[in-house]
C-alpha cells in the first residue's frame, strides 16, 4: 500500500532539494485539458538534473510514496492524472529541457526528457536534419512523455512510432538507481532491450530522464496530393501501388471521410475545402522524394496508373508549398471540427490492414443497431490506425446520448478485438483503458506484464493505477511472498 | 539448482509426447561447427506444435530441468550449447517449419519458429515481396533463432535488425503458458512491449514458437557500386551524401579494407578482384530504387558529386546483374578468406558512427603495442558495426599467438567500450560474452535484467548460463526470499 505524503515527509523532500525544485502546484497538473480526470492533492517536484530525479525517487521508495511522471500533460488516456491516489508526487520534467548534444554526421540528437517536441524539430532543422515524430500537440508535448507512451502521429508509415526513433535512454529505476543507456549505436546486442520495455510503459516502470534520438536526412523534395478513392479497399490498393512507385518515400497516407469534411464546413467555415462537392472518401498522400524525382510528376504518374485500374476518380496535386499547407490543413482540422461537434464516443483503434474495409462496414452496422449516429472514421490508413468517432445526429447533443456511450464504446472495442485489432493504437492505456487491457489482452501477456512490474517496482510507486491495477500488483507480490514461505 | 534428466524423468517426457518428438541426438546438437563449445549429455526433443512445446516446458518446470532452445545452430557465441549444464533438454524447432500465412496486401508473413530464413525469402518472393533479413547463414538459420538473437546482416541500414522486422510473436513462457501475440498490427499501444523484450533475450526468457513478420515492396531497380575512398571518414561523408541523393534507398554500405582483398587473393584465387591494384579502402554500395530512377545513372551522379569533394578516387558501377553478383561476391567471401588465414582474435563490435575513423586509428596502435599482426577491419559501416579481426603475420599461425589472444580481445573490447561502443553488435552475448557483459554493462541495466530474468524464469530453466550467470540468478532469488522472510 502506498502512503500519503505527510507534512513530515514533505519536509524531508524540501530539505533534500533546492527551493526551485518545488514550483507552485497549478490546477493544470491535477486536471487534464478536457477535464475527464482529476487528481487529489499532490506535491509538485520539478528536478533540474537526473541526480535530483534519483534523489526524489529514492526518498519516495523509502516512504512508499506514489510518483506520477509528468511531461507536457497532453496525454488523452489519463496516464498523467492519478485519480484516487493518496497525496503523491507529480514529478515534472519542465526544468530538464536541454537538447544536450547533436551529431549531424551520425544522425543522432540527445535531449533531456523535458525537451519539447517542437524544439527538437527545430534543433534537427538547424543542422539540416529531420526528427520525424509529428503530433498535433508537438508544441507542448515533451519527448519523455512521447517515449513513455510510444507516441505515433502522421509520419509513422515512413519513420515508425516513437520507439523506432529512439536509440537509447537514460532512466531512473523505481529503486533510485540510474541506468545510463544514452547509446548512439545502431546495433548493440548486449542483453535484454530495456529501452523498448521502458518505451510504452507509461511511467509505470521508471522515469525516462533523457533520450538519444534518430535523425534523418531531409527528403530533398516534398509533394502532397488529395486523391478521391472508391473506398478504403481501393485506398489500400492505391497505397501498395504508391509503394511500388516510390518505395519508402511515402511519409503519410491519411484516410478522410466525407463526414469530416462536412464537420469542417459546418464548424470551421474559414478552412477552404478544395472539392466543390465533398467526396465520400479521400486520401491525403504526402511524399518526400530524392532530388532526382519531381513530386508533382511522380504523383501524377501514380494517379494515372491508379486511374487505369479504377482506384481513383478524381484528385488534386499540390502545385505549391501553399497548396500543400492547405491540403494538410484539412486533415489537421478534423480533430478540431470533431471537438466542436462533440462526439458521443471516440476510439483510437487499429486493425490489420486487410480488415479495414470490412471493419468500416461492420462498424456502421453495429452503430446503427444501437441508434442513429454520424460516424467520422478517419486516420492513419497506412498504419491500420483509425480514429473512429461517433457523433449525435444534427439537432441532438452528446448529452442526449450519455446513456449509450458505454454501449457504443464496448461495441466498437468488441468488434476491433474480434477482427484482431487493438483498442489503443497510439494513445496508450493510461487509466482510461485499464479495463479494456484486462478484457482484451492475452492472459499470458498480462501475467508476464504483472511479473515484470512486480520485479522492477515491487512497492508499486511508479504511476500507480496506470496500465495495471494496484490491486493486482499487490496480489502478485503477496503470491511471491507466499511461495517464498 | 537445476536437476539432471534422470531415466525416470526421461520416461515421463517420452510418455507425454509422440515417438517422433524424440529424434536421435546427433553430435551436431552438442557442438557448434567451429568446435569451440561442447555440451555434455542432453535429451533432444523436437515438438511439432506449440502445444507440445508448452507440454515440454511445463514438465521441465516441474522437475527444474534446463532447456536450450535450438534453431539452426548457426550462432557464433555459444548460445545454443549449454556447456557445464547437467543433462538437459535441447528443444529443437526443426519440426515447426511452416510458413502459415502470407498477407501480400498487408505486407505480413507469419511463420513457425523453425522456418528457415531462406524459405521465408522464397515465400515473400512468390508474392512479389521482400523479407530483408539477410545473413551468411540464411540457408540454415531458423527465424526463431534469428529473432531470439536479434540478428543483423547486410540490410540493416535500410530495413533494421531482426527486431525491426517483427510485428508479433507467439511465445511459450518458462511456466508453460502460451502468449499468442502474433499480431499483424502496425500500431498497438496496449501494455508493455514483450515482443522486444523477447527479441534479443537469446532463449533465456522463454521460447519463440512463431512470428509475424514485416514484408516490403521490392525496390523496382537495384544497383551496386564499389567506390574507392580515402578512408573511413570519407566513407561516412559519402554515405551522408548518398542519403541526400537517395533517401532510404541505400540498402547496404559496406566497408572493405585492402587486407580483406589480399586475403581473398591469397586463399580464394577464383574470386575475381576488379581492381588491378587493391586499394586501401573500398565501400560497396547497394541501392534499391523506385522505377523512375536508373541505378547506374544515380550511382554515377553520386560518384561525380563525391569526386568534386575529394571523397572518392576511383570506382566501378555494376552494369549488369552479373557484375552486381561479382561485386557482392567479394564482400561475401571475406569471412571465408578470414577463416582460411585463421584469425588470432575476432571481434563483432560497434561504435558511434562519428568515432569509426578514430577507432580504426587507435585500434591499430593498440594492436601494434601487443605485437606484429595483420588487421582485417571490415563490415557494416552504415550501422557503425565493424568486424575487427586480428591475424598472424605471414609465416606465423594462430597457434603461435595463442598466449596473446586474451590480451588482444581485452584491448579491443576496452577500446570499444571507452569510445561508447558495444562489444557485441550483432552476434549476441551467448556464453562467449557473459563476462564482457558483466564488465562493460551499466550496473543498473544488469540489475534490472537480473530482476526480469528472476521474475519470468524463477527456476532458471531457460538456456541456463547464457547471457546471465546462473549463480547471479540464484542470488537474486535468494535475496528475494530473504526480503520476504
Amino acid at each position: 500500500m502506498l502512503n500519503p505524503i505527510t507534512p513530515e515527509i514533505e519536509a524531508e523532500f524540501r530539505r533534500a532539494l533546492p527551493l526551485k525544485t518545488f514550483p507552485e502546484l497549478q490546477d493544470a497538473y491535477l486536471q487534464e485539458p478536457r477535464g475527464r480526470y482529476k487528481a487529489g492533492d499532490a506535491l509538485l517536484i520539478a528536478p533540474s538534473t537526473t541526480a535530483e530525479v534519483a534523489q526524489v525517487v529514492k526518498l519516495a521508495d523509502t516512504h512508499a510514496i506514489g510518483i506520477v511522471p509528468y511531461g507536457g500533460g497532453t496525454g488523452l488516456v489519463g496516464g498523467q492524472i492519478a485519480e484516487n491516489a493518496p497525496r503523491h508526487i507529480i514529478l515534472s520534467m519542465e526544468r530538464m529541457t536541454a537538447i544536450t548534444q547533436v551529431f549531424p554526421q551520425e544522425n543522432v540528437l540527445i535531449a533531456q526528457a523535458g525537451a519539447i517536441l517542437h524544439n527538437i524539430h527545430q534543433s534537427a532543422d538547424a543542422v539540416d536534419r529531420l526528427f520525424p515524430l509529428s503530433l498535433a500537440s508537438e508544441g507542448s508535448a515533451r519527448i519523455g512523455g512521447c517515449l513513455a507512451t510510444n507516441a505515433g502521429g502522421v509520419n509513422v508509415l515512413r519513420y515508425g512510432n516513437a520507439r523506432d526513433l529512439c536509440l537509447g535512454l537514460e532512466v531512473v529505476w523505481p529503486n533510485g538507481t540510474i541506468w545510463n543507456g544514452l547509446s548512439r549505436l545502431r546495433k548493440d546486442n548486449t542483453g535484454y532491450d530495456l529501452r523498448h520495455l521502458m518505451i510504452g510503459s507509461e511511467g509505470t516502470l521508471g522515469i525516462i530522464t533523457a533520450a538519444s534520438l534518430r535523425l534523418f536526412a531531409k527528403p530533398a523534395r516534398a509533394g502532397t496530393a488529395l486523391f478521391v478513392v472508391e473506398g478504403p479497399s481501393a485506398a489500400l490498393n492505391l497505397m501498395a501501388m504508391a509503394r511500388d512507385h516510390m518505395g519508402e518515400a511515402i511519409s503519410a497516407f491519411e484516410l478522410i471521410h466525407r463526414q469530416g469534411l462536412d464537420f469542417i464546413a459546418e464548424t470551421l467555415p474559414d478552412i477552404r475545402l478544395p472539392f466543390p462537392e465533398p467526396p465520400e472518401w479521400v486520401v491525403l498522400i504526402d511524399v518526400g522524394l530524392p532530388k532526382a524525382l519531381d513530386p508533382a510528376d511522380t504523383l501524377l504518374q501514380l494517379f494515372e496508373d491508379a486511374q487505369k485500374l479504377g482506384l481513383v476518380h478524381d484528385g488534386l496535386i499540390a502545385q505549391s508549398e501553399q497548396q500543400r499547407a492547405e491540403f494538410w490543413s484539412i486533415r489537421e482540422h478534423i480533430p478540431e471540427a470533431n471537438r466542436r461537434i462533440g462526439s458521443v464516443s471516440s476510439h483510437d483503434i487499429s486493425v490489420p490492414l486487410g480488415c479495414i474495409a470490412e471493419f468500416i462496414d461492420r462498424g456502421r452496422d453495429v452503430i446503427r443497431s444501437i441508434g442513429d449516429f454520424r460516424i467520422n472514421c478517419f486516420g492513419h490508413l497506412g498504419d491500420g490506425n483509425l480514429h473512429y468517432n461517433v457523433f449525435p445526429m444534427p439537432g441532438k447533443s452528446r448529452a442526449d446520448h450519455q446513456h449509450q456511450r458505454d454501449q457504443i464504446k464496448s461495441a466498437v472495442h468488441d468488434l476491433t478485438h474480434k477482427m484482431g485489432g487493438s483498442v489503443s493504437a497510439e494513445h496508450g492505456v493510461g487509466r482510461l483503458k485499464v479495463g479494456d487491457l484486462e478484457r482484451f489482452s492475452d492472459p499470458a501477456k498480462l501475467q508476464t506484464m504483472r511479473a515484470i512490474k512486480a520485479a522492477i517496482d515491487p512497492k508499486g510507486i511508479m504511476n500507480p493505477g496506470a496500465v495495471l491495477r494496484d490491486i493486482e500488483l499487490r496480489q502478485t507480490n503477496l503470491r511471491k511472498d507466499l511461495d517464498a514461505l
